[in-house]
C-alpha cells in the first residue's frame, strides 16, 4: 500500500482530548438545562433523502447540501444520451438520492410528521448533532459543525417562551458568560410596517433597521429611501426608532404607535403578557426589548429571541423564535411551536477568550502511578482498582521507562498527583504521593489516598 | 412546495426519546468506565478524504464506502470522452473526493500520525461516533451505527491488556449483563499451526476451528482435510483441541505442545504473565482461555479478546486485541497498541431482552404541573424554577386544556408525580401533589416538594 500523507477535508475538524473536554463541558451544560425543563433528546440519521432536504433552504441551500453518491454501479441506470449531455444538475438526480443534513430543523419537522402518532404533544425535544454545509470554509465557519436545538411543538402558550428565556438565562449563567437576551415579536414588526404605511415592505424595513447599531440612523434612513419608502413613511418611523427607556417604557410608547394595527396590538399584548409571566421566574441576565431585532423573519411568526455576549464582540451566540407552520411542507399544516439554538462554536470561542473553563473540564485523571518494575506495577494495579471503585480516575504508566520520561508524561497530562511505588513502599504497604502543584511528597496508605482524592 | 411523504434512507434510524435515553445509558456507562481508566475522548470528522479511506478495508470495503459528490458543478472537470465511456469506477475518481468514515480505526490511525507531535505517548483515547457502510440492510445490520472504541497506543506492556480486560468486566458488571470474556493470543495460534506442521495454513486452521462450537469436531476435521491439511496435521491438532480444564490446566497442557515453536512459547508466556497480573484486579465475570478464538486474525498480533453474553444468544458484544502496526499505512511504522470496541446495538438488544434498564434511563422528569388557568400557571412557573434550582427536572402543561387531557399527557410521560395548583392551593400557598403510582394526593409547600423529589 502506498504511503498517504494524512489530512482531513477542508472545513472539517478533529477534536483533540483537551478541545473535546471543553466542548463536552458546553454540551453537557446545555443538555442538563434542557433536561431540567423536561426536554427529551432525540437523534436523526446523518443522511436524509434528498427529497426531504431539497427545496427547503432556497436555491443557494440546495447547492450547499452535501450529496451522497448512490452505492454500487451508480451510472448503470443513466442513459447514454443524458451522460453525454454532461449536465451536473440533471445527472445529479440520477446518481444521488441522499444528502447530509443541513440543519436540525428540517429533519425534526420530518420526524414530527413521521412519528405524529407515537409522540405526545405538546412535545419537547432537544437534539445535539453535527450538520454539514458545503460553504466556502473561513475563520469561524466550518463545513461540519454542531447545532444544539430545543423545540416545543404543539402549543401556542406563551409559557413556552417563558421556559426558553429561562433556559437561555440559565445556560449562560452556568457557563459564566454575561449576556444580553434580546427579544422582539414578528407581529410588532408587522405593526410598525403598517403604522408607517409600508405593510408590503416589512422585509426591507426590518433589513434596514436591523443595521441601526452598525451604520447609524442617517444611513438607515438613506437605505429606506433607496428601497422606495416615502418621506412620510420614514418620518413616521423616526419616533418608533427613537423609543427609549426600559422595556415597560418602550411598550408604553409602542401602544399608541401600533393602536391602528390589529397585528401590532396583538404582538404588543403578547410581549406584555410574556414580561408579566417572567416576573415569576427572575433572570440573572438582562432581557431587552429590541425593536430592531428581526432574526429569521420569514420563518418566525411571533416571539424572536437573540443572545449576545457582553464581554466579547462575536455576534449572536444563541437565538430562536416562534413559528406557526413547522411541518406544513411535509403535509401536516398548522403545527405551532417555539425553538432555540445555541451556537456551540462561538460559545467555545467566548469561553476561551474569557478563560472561563473550569479546571476539571480538562483532565479528569487525578493520579498517575509510575512504573518502577514488574512487582511494583503488579501491586499498583491492585491499588488502581481500589481507587476506581471509589470513582477516582487514574492510570499507571504502562512501561518501566526511565523515571524522567515517566514524570514528563505526568507533567504533560497535567495531573494533580503522582503515585510512586518502589521497593521501600512495597515493604511498607504504602504509596509515595507527590502533589504536582506544591512538590510535596508523603507516604500514604491506599485508604488515605482514596480519601485525599475523593474530595 | 409539493408535499413530501416523510421517510428516512433504508438502513438508517431515528431515535425517539425513550430509545435515546436507553442508548445514552449505555454510552454514558462506557464513557464513565473509559474515563476511570484515563482514556480521553476525541472526535474526528464524519467525512474523510477518500485517499485516507480507500484501500484500507479490502476491495469489498471500498465498495461499501459512502462517497460524497464534489460540490458545485461536479462534472465541469470531466472530459466529454470519459463521460461517454460511462464507467462508474473511472468517473468516481473525478466527481468524488470524500467519503463517510467506515470505522473508527482508520480515522484514528490518520489522527495519530497527523498529530504525532502534539500527542503524549502512550496515548489512551476513546471515541464514540457513528460510522457508515453501504451494506445491504437487514435485521440488526444498519447503514449508520455507532462504534465505541478505546485504544492505547505506544506501549508493548501487558498492563494495557490488564486495563482492557478490567474495562470489559466493569462495563458489563455495571450494565448487569453476565458475560464470558474469552481470550487468546495470535502467537499461540501461530504456534499451534507450527506444531501441527501447517505454518502456512494458519488462516485456514483458525477459520475451521473457530467453528468448533457450532459445527462440532467431526465437521471441523472434514473442513481441515478439504483445505489440504494432511492426516498427520489433523491428528496432531486433536489433543490441542481436546485441552480442557481451567485456564491454568489449559496453559500447562499447551506448554509441551508449543515447546518447539518460539512464537508459540512467547504467546504462552504472555498469556501466563497476563493471568498473573490479573490476580491483582479480581474480575466479576469469567475470563476464559479459548484456543479457538481467532477474531480479526489478520490485524491482531498478540492478545485477542471477545465477550459473549451468557443469558442471550446474540454473538459477540465486545472485542478487541493487540496490533503492532496501526499507522504504517500512513507512514509511521511500528506503532503498537491494544484496543477494544463495544457493540452498542447488540448491547441495546441484550438489555432490552433481559429488561435490565434502570427506570431512570427513561424519564428524568419528576413532576409535571397541571395548568388550571393564567394565574395558577403563573404561580406554578415560580415553583418550577425553585425545583429546577434544586436540580429537579420538571415542567408545566403549557395550555389550560381539559383536566383529562392534561392527566393523560402526564400518564403518557410516565412521571412519578403530578402537581396541581387550583384556587384553593393558591389561597393556601401549597401544591396538591399526586403520587401517580399509588394515587395518593397530599397538599405540600414547595419546600416539602423539593425535599420529596430530591431523594
Amino acid at each position: 500500500m502506498a504511503v498517504t500523507i494524512p489530512s482531513i477535508p477542508k472545513g472539517t475538524r478533529d477534536f483533540l482530548p483537551e478541545e473535546m473536554a471543553r466542548r463536552n463541558y458546553i454540551f453537557d451544560t446545555i443538555r442538563e438545562v434542557y433536561s431540567l425543563y423536561g426536554f427529551m433528546q432525540i437523534e436523526t440519521p446523518a443522511m436524509e433523502n434528498l427529497s426531504t432536504l431539497m427545496g427547503k433552504y432556497g436555491e443557494e441551500g440546495d447547492k450547499l447540501l452535501f450529496k451522497i453518491l448512490n452505492s454500487g454501479d451508480f451510472l448503470s441506470k443513466v442513459p447514454q444520451d443524458e451522460l453525454s449531455a454532461a449536465s451536473s444538475g440533471k445527472l445529479l438526480r440520477k446518481i444521488s438520492e441522499k444528502g447530509l443534513r443541513y440543519d436540525l430543523t428540517v429533519p425534526f419537522a420530518r420526524f414530527v410528521v413521521q412519528y405524529r402518532d407515537k409522540l405526545k404533544f405538546p412535545f419537547r425535544r432537544y437534539q445535539i448533532q453535527p450538520v454539514w454545509r458545503a460553504d466556502r470554509p473561513q475563520k469561524g465557519r466550518y463545513r461540519e459543525f454542531f447545532q444544539c436545538d430545543a423545540d416545543m411543538v404543539g402549543s401556542d402558550s406563551l409559557l413556552c417562551e417563558v421556559d426558553f428565556v429561562n433556559i437561555l438565562d440559565e445556560v449562560f449563567s452556568r457557563l459564566g458568560i454575561r449576556v444580553d437576551i434580546r427579544i422582539n415579536n414578528r407581529k410588532i414588526l408587522a405593526g410598525m410596517a403598517e403604522a408607517v404605511g409600508a405593510e408590503d415592505k416589512i422585509t426591507d424595513m426590518t433589513t434596514a433597521i436591523d443595521k441601526l447599531d452598525k451604520i447609524g440612523l442617517e444611513n438607515v434612513n438613506a437605505e429606506l429611501e433607496e428601497k422606495g419608502f416615502s418621506k412620510e413613511s420614514i418620518a413616521k418611523l423616526q419616533p418608533i426608532l427613537a423609543l427609549s427607556g426600559d422595556n415597560t417604557e418602550k411598550m408604553d410608547g409602542l401602544r399608541q404607535v401600533l393602536s391602528a394595527s390589529e397585528t401590532g396590538t396583538k404582538g404588543l399584548e403578547e410581549m406584555r403578557t410574556l414580561f408579566g409571566l417572567l416576573k415569576n421566574t427572575p433572570l440573572v441576565n438582562n432581557l431587552t426589548l429590541d425593536l430592531t431585532l428581526a432574526r429569521g423573519l420569514n420563518y418566525y411568526t411571533g416571539t424572536i429571541l437573540e443572545v449576545r455576549a457582553l464581554d466579547v464582540q462575536i455576534g449572536s451566540i444563541a437565538g430562536g423564535g416562534r413559528y406557526d407552520n413547522l411541518t406544513g411542507v411535509f403535509g401536516m399544516p398548522g403545527l405551532s411551536g417555539v425553538g432555540i439554538s445555541f451556537g456551540a462554536d462561538r460559545i467555545y470561542d467566548v469561553l476561551n477568550q474569557l478563560d472561563l473553563y473550569p479546571s476539571d473540564a480538562q483532565s479528569k485523571v487525578r493520579i498517575i502511578f509510575l512504573n518502577l518494575g514488574e512487582k511494583e506495577a503488579a501491586v499498583s494495579m491492585g491499588y488502581l482498582q481500589q481507587l476506581r471503585k471509589a470513582g477516582i480516575a487514574c492510570e499507571i504508566y504502562p512501561d518501566a521507562a526511565k523515571f524522567k520520561k515517566q514524570m514528563s508524561y505526568c507533567n504533560d497530562r497535567n495531573v494533580p498527583f503522582v503515585g510512586i511505588v518502589g521497593e521501600s513502599e512495597l515493604a511498607e504497604n504504602v504509596v509515595s504521593v507527590k502533589n504536582m502543584a506544591t512538590g510535596e511528597q508523603q507516604k500514604l496508605g491506599i485508604g488515605q489516598i482514596t480519601d485525599l482524592l475523593s474530595v
